[in-house]
């Protein structure tokens, strides 16, 4: 088997923001093979009886990871901007990126709308700003959209919020080598490493 | 000003446990003088609302945390058995840490009451262990626990809490380098290293 890592994400979350922009890279520098796989984090928070995030629910916490961000951000290079609205809703893209998980293009188009969410502070649901990315990449937006938003393309992302609340996610970015489990973009590095590990002889 | 960081702990932590194994060593290899101010996790959680540590209330979350702390361990060459309870009580021996603030054997006593917990899976709450590190540190125990036990020991104890929750603490282990606050045994060496840096000139 050659060396593998999933990386599951939320486009509103924003510690997923800071692992998207750096994973492909960091995987290709190890040899390691990268799935990006979209869930959405509501379900998982509402299934703890929480409304919203818990940066937004639990004050401290929530005062703290802002700055977190930015030295986070600044320590890997990456820019970033405090969004004027958190969390930010993603549905159509979320179901864009799903319907659409073997694309060669999805990777860059959520790199691109997490860089509208969380350094450009624009919005990124609803149709346009999926459509400006799609067209930025040279894709046509038109049938990518209608099949993100038809029955069969909806359930991809249900299925896949779904797995991953199965198999104990409970917060993003979470990355999975094999079986075993690592949450947070402080732990990207550590998942890589192991995934780039030569297998143990069995 | 000399290099120094403040290191936020409560015993009961296990992430703390981590960091108190190997702050001193990190610290001293980068010339920061370290402050251990010991506090209680458990108002700061019942002011969330919550009655217990979140790794219990989250059953998805504590189900990772204890993997998440093998690994952790390992990478830094520490010992660590998941304890058989938790989160355990310690508020005697964290009365004692805090009633002796400047005593030199007081990391060192907070360090052994961790691996009793941490690596021993063994109860650190009530006289007797607190007595047993302190004979094994070639303190007279008696004088320790009365102090500790007096209300002016007690008060200690209460007002780093307090002051713990108004500086925007949630969880521990926490540091602080002047009013920068991080948290985790995952930002131990940012914030060191944040403590090494020298000083802009203002």
């Amino acid at each position: 088997m050659s060396p593998h890592i999933e990386f599951w994400f939320d486009l509103s979350s924003n510690y997923s923001h800071l692992s998207a922009q750096r994973i492909d890279a960091e995987a290709a520098r190890r040899g390691v093979r990268v799935s990006w796989l979209p869930f959405l984090l509501g379900p998982l928070f509402a299934a703890q009886g929480w409304n919203t995030s818990p940066f937004v629910l639990q004050q401290a916490k929530g005062a703290y990871v802002w700055r977190d961000m930015e030295r986070r951000a600044a320590r890997h290079g990456l820019a970033f901007r405090r969004p004027s609205e958190f969390p930010r809703p993603a549905t159509l893209p979320m179901r864009v990126a799903a319907a659409h998980l073997d694309a060669p293009w999805m990777p860059s188009f959520c790199r691109a709308l997490m860089l509208e969410n969380f350094v450009h502070d624009r919005g990124v649901d609803g149709p346009e700003p999926s459509q400006a990315v799609l067209r930025a990449l040279g894709i046509d937006p038109a049938p990518v959209l209608a099949h993100a938003e038809s029955p069969d393309g909806r359930a991809v992302l249900r299925r896949l919020t779904g797995e991953a609340q199965a198999r104990g996610v409970f917060g993003a970015p979470s990355f999975f080598v094999g079986t075993e489990m690592y949450w947070g973009d402080d732990r990207l590095d550590d998942a890589l490493d192991d995934a780039a590990r030569p297998a143990a002889a069995t």
